[in-house]
């Protein structure tokens, strides 16, 4: 008979689990059949002794069956794709990447989390415009990607519940950087969407949960592995996280610099990655003959306005009036500041010597937004979308003593001389000659088996 | 500022905790402060970490002081004296050690345990004899301490918080055989019990935690070091469990052989471990000037009715009518079974071949009886204290095919075919001549500083 103490005493001593243990815990844990102190004990041990890659798939995949799979229609077989990032200052590639691919034919059935500490949170992001809701039936979902092709959500009580437990948990005990944790409460989540084609954005940096680019390819290839094995079609791009991406940090600055990229413009790092990303999952599932003709499409769905169409559609979809959502969508910069309020004060820093910027670095910047009001310290919290950063500068730009570099939107809290000193040690200059700076994503894997064909491209 | 999940990482990481960070998370523990997965969480890094002695000694402290500490008047200094046993089939030394050293003039305030799983406690044996309250307060224990010189009591709810929830969830979490852990436990309470000097009785062999005597003897030394630095004279005695202790099991069957020891009677290992304990702690707190003059003293004690005379008025001091207390302390073994009862049934085994009793193991022995209702699965769980077993043979005698061996008592459940065949695993018979078994004790750890003069012995 299976119980619980001795499945913690195997893995506690490093021995490998079965499959029939690990799908009893996982059983437990959504059944709140066990004590907490068990769960705590179990990720710990789990967190020492690590798993072995057919453990930890077969952890995933009683994860994601603890609660409801999503069923779609039988037509949309090979359509149905999505993108996980690992978060990262100023990440609003979703806001973007989901119309774009419905624009060009997919469904795109994301489900998206808030943000706490440092990373902003999608979901968060969306609710900054007046009347967006998160909280979508998996019905009203299948409704949302049969009229728009995408949809951004919530995640359901209905889906995952073990995941849910875990996740909350693994927060609280020093357990959140494991390897097969990760992979389990990532891939579980994308496995009951019932997608078949997903990309991970693995950032790698400063700013990233894995600062090298080593440990984040660890993380990636685990993915890609696990995710290959769930019959999932699953690549990985490995980005560069060290400043934030594009200009604005801050939930309705972002709003407005997705808006912008959905027009064709914005900050090239953030066009670079959404088409990147996209080109690849159309790559992945048979729209594109190679990587680089997928970017291409998500480019020109970007630049003939059917991806800002799409996004205007998921809104109204999504309970945004439709002449709040045309006025967001269709209109200049003031208007869209009007929908979405703008924050009271703004304060431009300057730069204190002269020289060419190296890094703009993203974790102070972040952690200041947090402190103004902009961020959450704990679930449930209340946030004010309206505070933010948005930089002026970028990276190789020569700038000269007294040049502003940053904005900052404040409200209540006011900035005041700390915030502005942390803010200050963003700013990385160097006496130098200007430079162009590279690309942010460093490598892409593949799924197994399919290189042949991306070598092609 | 101190965080619960950063001193979580700190020990998952192998790292030396603080004094601060330790009585931080005790803290959070008594005061139910934090979750309890970040519990179990720390738990499995301790076990799967360690700890250092003067981290194990930071939390030993902590522990002992997170509720109330026993007080006890001036005079008594240097006569406060506890034992403590890691457990065993059979184990009754508290029922005669306590009387016998308060009958030497100490004062004995032990707070004793229940039993769980295959191990009796101490508190269920002394509840078979009618009235016997194990609940006592601080000050009725004092007032004891006072008139009789010895209580054996349970744990107040006041004292050593702490210990209470970490005990609790070691049990369900893999986390029993943790070094540090184990030393908290047993000497935290120790502590808030404020005696003076104590010896710990460490078994090991097939019935006890630690099989080996080098693994029996090193939780032995980090006790005794630990101990010590509490201010504790603590010596320990490392005795060998494979069979029962003594030749009854059961609670009630185990009181009549305690009161055999009171009398002087009884089995030599009982005795013998009844008189080393006793002798070295009359030594430690400077009653004897040798351990073997004070196990002599123990040994006069028993053999001039002194201890049983303090057994019969600490049974009365905790609620025992006096006539009960009477029949059991001064008349016939009769007397005696009327006052705690019979069980219904008595089987007698017999041997199946001729040889030579090599060993008795206590473990199959404490199982059937478990299984027949003498012991408990679960906290809070009824027992029949009736229930129990007689051995009839020692090590080293010759027996013959059909020779009974063994007698059960038993009522509902009946022993059955599967209890009478797990019984038989029990007599490990050679074909060899007949042999006198060593002593029971293998080794005796004496406080650091001392040797010399326990040397001169």
């Amino acid at each position: 008979m299976l119980s619980i103490p001795e499945i913690i005493r195997k893995k506690r001593d490093g021995e490998k689990l079965q499959q029939e243990e690990i799908i009893y815990f996982v059983q437990a844990v959504s059944r709140k059949a066990l004590q907490e102190g068990q769960i705590g004990a179990m990720l710990m041990a789990i967190r020492l002794q690590g798993m072995e890659p057919d453990e930890t798939l077969v952890l995933t995949q009683a994860m994601a069956t603890s609660g409801r799979v999503l069923e779609w229609p039988g037509k949309w077989q090979g359509l149905l794709v999505d993108k996980h990032s690992t978060g990262g200052v100023g990440d609003k590639v979703s806001l973007s990447l989901a119309p774009a691919l419905a624009a060009c034919g997919c469904k795109v059935p994301m489900i998206s989390g808030r943000g706490l500490g440092h990373t902003g949170g999608t979901l968060d992001k969306l609710e900054s415009i007046p009347g967006f809701m998160v909280s979508q039936s998996p019905e009203q979902m299948k409704q949302i990607l049969e009229q728009v092709g995408c949809c951004i959500v919530e995640q359901s009580s209905e889906l995952v519940p073990a995941d849910k437990v875990l996740y909350a948990l693994r927060d609280v005990t020093a357990t959140v950087d494991s390897l097969p944790l990760i992979t389990g409460s990532i891939l579980s989540k994308k496995a009951a969407e019932n997608i078949c084609a997903l990309v991970l954005d693995v950032k790698f940096g400063s700013a990233a949960l894995y600062p090298t680019l080593e440990s984040a390819q660890q993380l990636a290839e685990s993915l890609v592995c696990v995710g290959t094995q769930l019959g999932i079609c699953t690549s990985a791009v490995l980005s560069k996280m060290d400043g934030p991406l594009g200009s604005r940090v801050g939930h309705s600055l972002e709003v407005l610099e997705s808006l912008e990229c959905l027009e064709g413009q914005g900050p090239g790092d953030l066009r670079e990655l959404v088409t990147t990303l996209g080109g690849t999952l159309l790559w992945q599932c048979g729209r594109a003959s190679s990587v680089s003709q997928g970017a291409a499409r998500i480019a020109k769905a970007l630049d003939n306005g059917s991806a800002l169409r799409t996004f205007q559609a998921m809104l109204e979809a999504q309970g945004v009036e439709a002449k709040v959502a045309r006025a967001l969508c269709s209109e200049g910069q003031e208007e869209r500041f009007q929908v979405l309020g703008q924050a009271r004060a703004q304060e431009e820093l300057v730069a204190l010597s002269d020289g060419t910027v190296q890094q703009i670095l993203g974790l102070p910047i972040a952690r200041v937004i947090h402190g103004l009001g902009g961020g959450r310290s704990q679930k449930g919290q209340m946030i004010n979308h309206r505070v933010g950063a948005e930089v002026l500068v970028s990276v190789g730009q020569k700038v000269r003593k007294g040049d502003p570099w940053i904005r900052i939107h404040y409200e209540n809290p006011e900035l005041g001389d700390a915030g502005r000193r942390e803010l200050q040690e963003a700013l990385i200059l160097e006496d130098s000659e200007p430079f162009i700076p590279g690309s942010k994503v460093a490598r892409t894997i593949l799924p197994q088996g399919q290189w042949a064909r991306a070598d092609k491209d």
